[in-house]
């Protein structure tokens, strides 16, 4: 339900939400780069500040590194409670050449607002905070209880929200939890995610020589460690795409008909994907459908790599070190603890003797399935529709969001939503992120909607 | 021949010769970063001021890139010509952080001058203009006829000095030439290198999505460019260590038995090499030696490689693209520009349709092979006995000295004296790059008496 006046107060108050959002994707909040410190606390307070100006109480909880905001509305008694997640950090914005505009000035072209973090997280996690003003601004008060939680953690593993969520379970107890920090299945198709991929995330050290050698002197003498490297990250493949560490499908849950019949189902695009992507072909696992690759299987790949001089021109020499980033997105019933050692594993019997590897754990998160009867979930579907105007679909993400797990287990909470205002082709982690300014409308919409449809 | 009182000039100018070698070595002359283009100029500036200082007429010949600084002794009638080369130029200092003093300001401890040039080459060129001061110092003239070319390029493939050759050939005209640009078997045991290694360099660019993608996304579907790097990196070597672009090994000319036995029969400590390269083992082409494959046998090492995040933390991308850094060291027979092609060639058919792979041709130089059996190799023999107390062995080089084979192409020259005044373990390319006092001052005593032994 959403009433006409609370419409048109969106529809009405877009620009000025649209300028909200440009102020907060100018606050470089990149939660990695600890140069980046002081930018992401002004992100924390610019959400805590809004939170406020509705007449939520809340605050700013130190942690680790990055604060948690924790707000919540005036109480409505007898009405159930909504946490909703989301966070105000994002990823690097490199390659800066390859953006057309600066990722922290955003701009607005074509219907888009372009600036790092537009789409992930920050353009969904405001449409909440718009939709209470909207609700606030026609009704003078909310139908619902809500907490906001916005972390400074999720591009970095989340690493301190597990023990927050543990010291405060008493204050995040809620009826459901919203998260939008997916997409929709396609521009204008709404979705709800039933489940996410986990991740394996590790760095890779290669040592060989004690100093970079010179390659006319020493070539052919010792192990190089880009080449070990090399040889290392191949033999991780099969030959036929799927990958080759031993007990790395194990646990794997395998798929059902009905769920490979309704993927299949689903409207897809493939050249339009091939374009947007700009491959002429797909690569992969065999005996699976793209979709299903890209969401419902797990998969392996290179996050980045370097050894030696990549500069102008020519050196020769041999590097003394080599290293690659390595992840690995997995499916349940897989555990990233034990994929980590089965990868550890496996990458130390491929170096030879003359060289020595070391490991960094950069990031764990597991795999999520999401119960899709409950009451929440109707509700959830009725606000998307009267959001975006179509009943949503259900779906699987390739992505992981680590706080999913962290809520069910810290929390006990199995009644999570996953609603995804943004469209696959926005390029979160990419140059030149979106968000498109019809969906963060629509975001607002079923966002204000969701308030009624769980209060009902 | 030296005269004693030739010997005790040198000897009691050493200081003043180390002092002249710590100006020189000042100057960040890296000829390959455009930044230092004004240092490579004032190192050639500096080097031609030392000649004229000497008496020699000369001047800086622009190139396209870097100066040829040509200078000539004041005529001695009825005398031999003796062409010295050198270059002036070097390599870059990364990595930074791993030198102990600065690469660029000279720090003299335990016997050794450490900076970036040492003894690639500016030590090892100077020693011939020291040795100059000192015949002149004493007998105000000199017994022979030299000719100084020392070049700005040579670190980056000297790709300006065949068209000057061609262009200058009569003012080169020479009866032999000597080139310090190599080192002597083992710190005290002086040699003459006979031959050097070839080498191809090349670039490889592997493009694929337009742009970086989110590996939750689109993990499992697209060809990841960084695992198709590491796949055809993988490739380029068999599991032996040999190298397995076919073809390759097809004009590799055979060591001759006598060749082998005298390596063999050469002073090796190969724990004491190992030591000094901080490995624990040795790796390389099956059935040769450790000296046999670093300076008789064909290699292939990745000079770098790149791709992706390689910052602080985890950035969950897959990369648009990745690159590679690949030199080959040839041998005669083998010819640079068919290696070239082979390896591209092979490198094609290895990329799946899904990237693009572009390369960049960054270094060719042939191998060598030199005629022992000359005169003036016979004075070189009798300069370096006077020069270190011992009779000079013959060796191969592992590297490569493109100015070799552009000499004996360009000025059709073939008494060509590559006499190495440097040690195996100076570390030319390397951090903490060195040249010892001791090797600088009978370099200068070899260097003059070698000006005598010509002329007899």
């Amino acid at each position: 339900m959403l009433s006409d006046r609370i419409s048109s107060f969106i529809d009405e108050h877009m620009k000025a939400f649209t300028g909200e959002l440009a102020r907060f994707l100018s606050i470089p909040s990149v939660s990695t780069l600890g140069e980046h410190a002081a930018d992401v606390l002004a992100a924390a307070e610019w959400v805590l500040r809004q939170l406020k100006e509705c007449g939520f109480s809340g605050a700013l909880y130190p942690t680790g590194r990055h604060p948690v905001v924790l707000a919540r509305s005036a109480e409505v008694p007898g009405a159930p409670v909504l946490l909703i997640y989301g966070h105000y950090d994002v990823q690097p914005p490199d390659p800066l050449d390859e953006w057309l505009t600066p990722p922290f000035s955003p701009d607005i072209r074509d219907g888009y607002i372009y600036a790092r973090g537009a789409t992930d997280d920050k353009g969904q996690l405001l449409t909440y905070i718009n939709a209470v003003q909207a609700v606030l601004g026609v009704n003078g008060e909310l139908p619902i209880n809500l907490i906001v939680l916005a972390e400074g953690e999720e591009e970095i593993g989340s690493t301190n929200l597990g023990k927050f969520l543990a010291d405060h379970r008493e204050q995040l107890r809620a009826d459901a939890v919203a998260i939008s920090d997916t997409s929709q299945l396609a521009p204008g198709i709404p979705a709800i995610t039933y489940a996410l991929r986990g991740l394996c995330y590790l760095q890779i050290d290669i040592r060989g020589p004690r100093f970079d050698l010179h390659s006319g002197c020493f070539g052919g003498i010792v192990h190089n460690p880009a080449q070990v490297l090399a040889d290392v990250l191949q033999k991780l493949k099969n030959p036929d795409g799927s990958i080759a560490i031993p007990g790395f499908y194990d646990d794997v849950l395998a798929l059902e008909q009905w769920e490979r019949q309704q993927m299949a189902a689903q409207p897809s695009d493939l050249d339009a994907l091939k374009n947007y992507l700009g491959v002429c072909e797909f690569a992969g696992e065999p005996g699976y459908t793209v979709t299903e690759r890209s969401t419902a299987r797990p998969t392996l790949d290179i996050n980045g790599l370097w050894g030696g001089f990549s500069g102008e021109g020519a050196k020769t020499i041999i590097p003394a070190k080599a290293g690659a980033k390595v992840s690995m997105r997995l499916v349940p019933n897989q555990i990233p603890e034990k994929i980590d050692q089965l990868f550890t594993r496996f990458v130390r019997q491929l170096c030879p003797a003359g060289v020595s590897v070391e490991f960094a754990g950069l990031h764990h998160a597991g795999p999520v399935l999401v119960n899709r009867n409950t009451s929440a979930m109707r509700a959830a579907e009725r606000a998307i529709e009267i959001g975006f105007g179509k009943k949503p679909r259900f779906k699987r993400d390739g992505g992981s969001i680590p706080v999913v797990n962290l809520i069910r287990e810290q929390l006990e909470q199995e009644n999570i939503l996953l609603l995804g205002w943004g469209s696959p082709d926005d390029g979160p982690h990419s140059p030149n992120e979106r968000f498109s300014l019809d969906d963060f409308h629509r975001g607002i919409r079923s966002a204000a909607a969701l308030f009624f449809e769980l209060a009902r």
